[in-house]
């Protein structure tokens, strides 16, 4: 048996950079958590740990701040691009950049002042290979959402271990995690924030208007309808923990629980993932790696 | 040496309870974590473990079930008055309880959907004592604030350890924590909900309104404000850690940095606390106990 | 447009088992926290929410502590392994299941009590297919190691923004997270303790065991002293945070630091991620799935 | 109503600093996060924002890395007694400093190898008084013990809510949160790191070694034993979560559950607080403020 290396990539997670816009008040900030991730001939260094072809990832965190400064007031996923092509057009050794991007919204509350919103975190994945071009990924997690009604669960399939009760009524709540991918890296006049918008719009619309007989259902009407918002966009992934909300029994005590009365469970969840396509989605190459 | 037990109690923490309120639309709800602390004749269980004075922490599990079912759609001081007053007026080995309860924020989105805020959670802690009666802490916790602009830090002390640079335009941010002390726990027709809203936007507009020297000013502006504006509360405290905003040093790349790019570290943090009191506030008690 | 569903699985996640074996003294224990996904055919409840092929997640739940009793004090892989054919062998629908399971580690104090351990925690995937197979993946992940020296970092690719100091002498510490692919998931006579116990060590002693010129070289070393101590093993993946230690400067307070005081950074860090396989490895199929 | 500035305390928190100690194999490590409060005559930042009395929080932070240099390899309690005192000494607006400090143990693997390990963080609390003098709090948290069996509960209080059965067997885990007051912060040959090394054995002795009808009872044994093993301790306080193991109930399946598969909970969780002190122990001033 001989060892041989497999695929590798490396770089620098979590950089922190806020950016701020002061050019109109009241003043917009970027607030942006940013990762590298960059493979290429990386043969070398993993065998003898001659670093020649290794730009360092202290370097990469630098470029990330020079970046932000150059590119100025943008949205996350022209920044991604912009930076992952850096790497792969400005270093021999890299064939491939993947950047990843939290960004974290905040609301103004003065000509200078912001509260950080918390529902839900906008996110940004770009992948650029040099032989395959450009993918783009938006998305977003820790959008939690309830229904309080409209849900139910029944008719399942049953074993000698199943011993839970139909419902026809039950709460149902989910903290959303989504990435959809375009179709096109560079689409004409992309405007990221209005895809962003209405694909989160989307979401909250499917989620909300779906009488749901179970999760998966609803996780299918969500993905369809982001793609119908959204033109640009040909797949969507979700990944959706079932929050369970479990009526308390107060029988007990004599007392009724007519859908009043929940405990909110932390573990075990149910967890539902799944994928949505556009029929003439083209292929994704390394998108999703 | 003898050893002798001092202080002591016990409860059961963070029940998640979350209470459905269908009397109209869009639907209402209450998602609160509540963790219960009684103290009272506990030396038996202690030195034999003689249980017959202790109310087991299920039971209080339980009690929390039945008055969510039984108060209805309570503000959460009014159902941690009542919970804390139950376990002492019924218990007889029980001398004092202590309430401390989370409780998240939901938005409505349509007739009975919600999607949970994320900007600050709002805080309760009730203590309700046989001998000195019931005391009311409101609060909140993971309020993000930030100021782009208006603060300064210059003039400090220095010693043979200082190379902090002097600053007349920073970032100032922060995520507040901050309870206030009610001078009367039944006050006339308590409005809870007012009371709370009224004090947050008071830390919102403190923080906001104040040109800053300090974070230290801004926390005493921000605890005045509260006792300005909520004429119930007798003492206000607060704890902000100084969520530093490194402004990025790009000389080495021959780039400017007019206050446009931060790094927005994680530890370490300042950490800034104070009290501020009304100077006609009653004495605490076991309030913050 | 159409849109059509794509790959999806829906199981119960983060079930969280506990096991005692009373057979001898001291006690044993298995504490696990277990995750069951599964896939098949699954269109109709996407579409339509129709969940005669749907299992519940709550079945699935029962299912694991029924066989948690069934199975009696086994390892993990055994455990995983009956659990991922249990779901594809009873239940039509169903033609692929993964199990993942973190394993905690306990260490004896007295005949029947325990304390947690905290270096590392172990890891077990299994996928079973219908068509495939099975699959075994053993692992582990939070396992902080630190060499205080024999560590250089220097002779790296440079652009215009690499501004990072070369050093013959470093620490260079990381937080392991390792997964191991079995060549037989029903290997003759497993002894799946003795392997972990293997690997672990393995990947111990090639860390501190190897002069690094760079973390990427660590990791193959570390990669291939795992494929040489347990030939039950043809692939390694390896995810390694480079947590820097950086010196701190001392001479703006005419102190001397010759590598003794250094501040630990949170964030950003290094994350280099590889692969080093047997080159007889057979096929991975849906192993990493 | 006039508002009153009223206890207030500011500092720089969380200063993450390693300390290497080359003088012998195998390298040893001081692997500490470090906070520090002060306090003093801050009356006129909080009112006006001046600063001449604030000695910066980044200042406080370099002072922590050249007294981690010059100190050498000392144990944390005289790390933190020197540091504490260095800001009451010498700065005069301070009159009373707090340093918190969390350790983390490392074990070594080889002459300049180390592991982290997970079981328990020691804690050190000082606080230095330009009134009251010095005070040390030893202590640590995160020590996960369990018993699987000597553990009984029974002969509780019920009320009408309680709905709990008894058992004359359970399982009984707890993560231990413990300090202990010392009589005297320069006791004569203080070696800090026995006394450590005695409390924290003391604890997980009295854990084991009690058949306990409560976890108060375990508490206050584990006080005591503190107490008596340590004399130079006068005062202990115990923060026991009750990390509940339910027994699964198999029946449903037809299947016995002899004490051997248990779910363990999150939440909630029972919570057990409590003071064990010497008959003979002096006032404990600012020790625990």
């Amino acid at each position: 048996m001989m060892a041989v290396l497999g695929e590798n990539r490396y770089g620098k997670a979590e950089v922190r950079v806020v950016r701020v816009d002061r050019s109109q008040e009241p003043h917009g900030i970027r607030d942006w958590n940013v990762s590298v991730s960059l493979a290429g001939d990386m043969r070398e260094v993993h065998l003898s740990g001659a670093n020649d072809q290794v730009l360092p990832t202290d370097t990469q965190k630098n470029t990330i701040y020079v970046l932000a400064q150059q590119l100025g007031d943008v949205e996350p996923e022209v920044f991604a691009l912009a930076l992952a092509r850096h790497f792969v057009d400005r270093q021999p050794g890299i064939s491939r950049a993947r950047v990843q991007l939290d960004s974290y919204g905040w609301n103004p509350i003065g000509p200078h002042s912001l509260v950080r919103s918390g529902d839900g975190i906008r996110t940004v994945t770009v992948v650029h290979d040099e032989q395959s071009g450009s993918w783009v990924l938006g998305g977003l997690r820790e959008l939690t959402l309830l229904n309080t009604t409209d849900s139910e669960f029944w008719g399942f399939a049953r074993d000698d271990y199943t011993t839970l009760a139909e419902t026809t009524d039950r709460m149902l709540a989910t903290s959303v995690e989504a990435r959809w991918r375009f179709r096109d890296a560079d689409y004409d006049g992309g405007d990221w924030a209005v895809t962003y918008d209405t694909a989160r719009q989307a979401l909250l619309d499917a989620f909300t208007g779906t009488y749901s007989y179970s999760l998966q259902q609803s996780l299918y009407a969500m993905g369809c309808r982001v793609l119908a918002e959204v033109p640009q966009v040909c797949e969507v992934r979700l990944a959706l923990p079932n929050k369970h909300h479990f009526l308390v029994d107060l029988s007990p005590f004599g007392l009724p629980n007519h859908n009043e009365v929940y405990l909110a469970a932390d573990r075990p969840y149910g967890l539902i993932e799944g994928q949505v396509l556009a029929d003439d989605a083209p292929e994704a190459g390394p998108a999703w790696s």
